[in-house]
């Protein structure tokens, strides 16, 4: 598998892989949720799966950019839908209060990810034992929640995500793999619930790692969030690539048995 | 450099790239050092060149299994030896003892290093403007006293090395990128350290990364450290592999553009 990926990054490279992607319907409950799915059309069978999960402003184009880059390393990716089908923030008052919503109501929020999961198994083409989720932000706290829900997901990767936990207990549940990439000066994570998230896995012996950027604070993966970190929220390109790399690191590391 | 590095790793897999070491003798002051220098002698040219520091029972297996592994990558590796010629500690207790004597003189320990990386860059097949040094506990320490005395060395990697450093002030020095490696369960390293560290390199505007590898103690590169890690210090395969591969990802980025 693994050097299926790497001729696949190569084949990218010099002859253009063909990702396709489409939006998606799908439901959790009654609710209506539109994703977006992506894969490299160019290969045939199955392959590892990962799940994105947007930041507070809903399926964006960030989010939709990760899913086609994931395609083009030679996955099906999956852009999941938390909020609902239309469903998007006007600006960042509503996605305070949406994301709020989720992050304080975490068993509709386990729903909400769960869904897009099960919509990623869908896909004929994912191996439903290979599978991942990665997340921004908001879509960081996301991912680790479907971990912390027992899903058979074999790893999540947060980036610049919310570590509290209102239920830490839960970190018994967790079978997958952990990996943390965070900006070393985001002033939004609080040290105790750094404490307490490192607490959580600890006690449960997960297979966890947490990888700080020197001088990032939050959005650091944003390119449209600007330079300023004074405001706590700005791109930077270094630990964009540099987390980036560790993601498909972390990957290699999991998939590379065929 | 990038392609040439992996024509290496691709050589090595395939037709055994050629390491050839050998001891090499040199001097800081009247003191004799005997160091270890690895290089693949099927390459030709100027390559980046990486300086390895030992822990603190001296210059020892690992640092040279090290140096051989970083010759398999294309690099030109030097083990220095901090201690001197035959200055070789028995047991724990007189290495405790060494290496608190350096840790105590940090001047002496700075001089030691420096003529280290000084006879890394007397071969002819180093780039000079290509260099990084790592280390291991004690030569984790040594590699980040090279950067905070002003070493042109383009990068520093700490394996589960100590981050205290009683001149924080000497930050302002730091030329090179930083990446510490480190056991999220390592019991020698305190928390203040830690914050005393991320604000040295913070205040100046280093760029520098952080790993923790969850349940992995001080010693986690060390094959000979047993499993038991209620001792403190433990082998953990995971974190060895990982920490090696993030080292990796760290050269290529500094030394891909030739």
């Amino acid at each position: 598998m693994k050097l299926a990926i790497a001729i696949l990054v190569l084949a990218a490279g010099i002859a253009h892989a063909k990702v396709k992607s489409q939006l998606v319907e799908y439901k959790q409950g009654d609710t209506v949720l539109e994703g977006y799915l992506a894969y490299d059309d160019a290969v045939s069978g199955k392959r590892p799966g990962v799940l994105v999960v947007h930041a507070w402003m809903g399926l964006d184009d960030n989010a939709k950019k990760r899913a086609d880059m994931l395609a083009q390393l030679g996955y099906v990716a999956f852009a999941a839908d938390i909020y609902g089908k239309g469903n998007r923030p006007k600006d960042k008052d509503e996605a305070g209060k949406l994301a709020g919503k989720y992050k304080t109501d975490r068993a509709l929020l386990r729903q909400r990810v769960a869904a897009g999961f099960a919509q990623l198994l869908k896909s004929p083409n994912v191996d439903a034992g290979k599978t991942a989720a990665i997340g921004y932000c908001f879509g960081g706290t996301t991912v680790l929640e479907l971990a912390r829900s027992g899903a058979t997901v074999s790893g999540v990767v947060s980036f610049h995500g919310g570590l509290d936990s209102p239920a830490p207990a839960d970190g018994k549940n967790i079978k997958s793999k952990v990996l943390v990439l965070h900006g070393a000066a985001d002033p939004h994570e609080k040290p105790d619930d750094f404490a307490a998230f490192q607490k959580e896995l600890a006690d449960n012996k997960v297979d966890w790692q947490l990888v700080e950027y020197g001088g990032a604070v939050h959005c650091f993966t944003d390119a449209t969030a600007g330079s300023d970190t004074s405001t706590g929220c700005a791109y930077d390109a270094n630990a964009d690539k540099r987390s980036w790399a560790a993601m498909k690191a972390f990957f290699d590391e999991m998939f590379k048995k065929s």
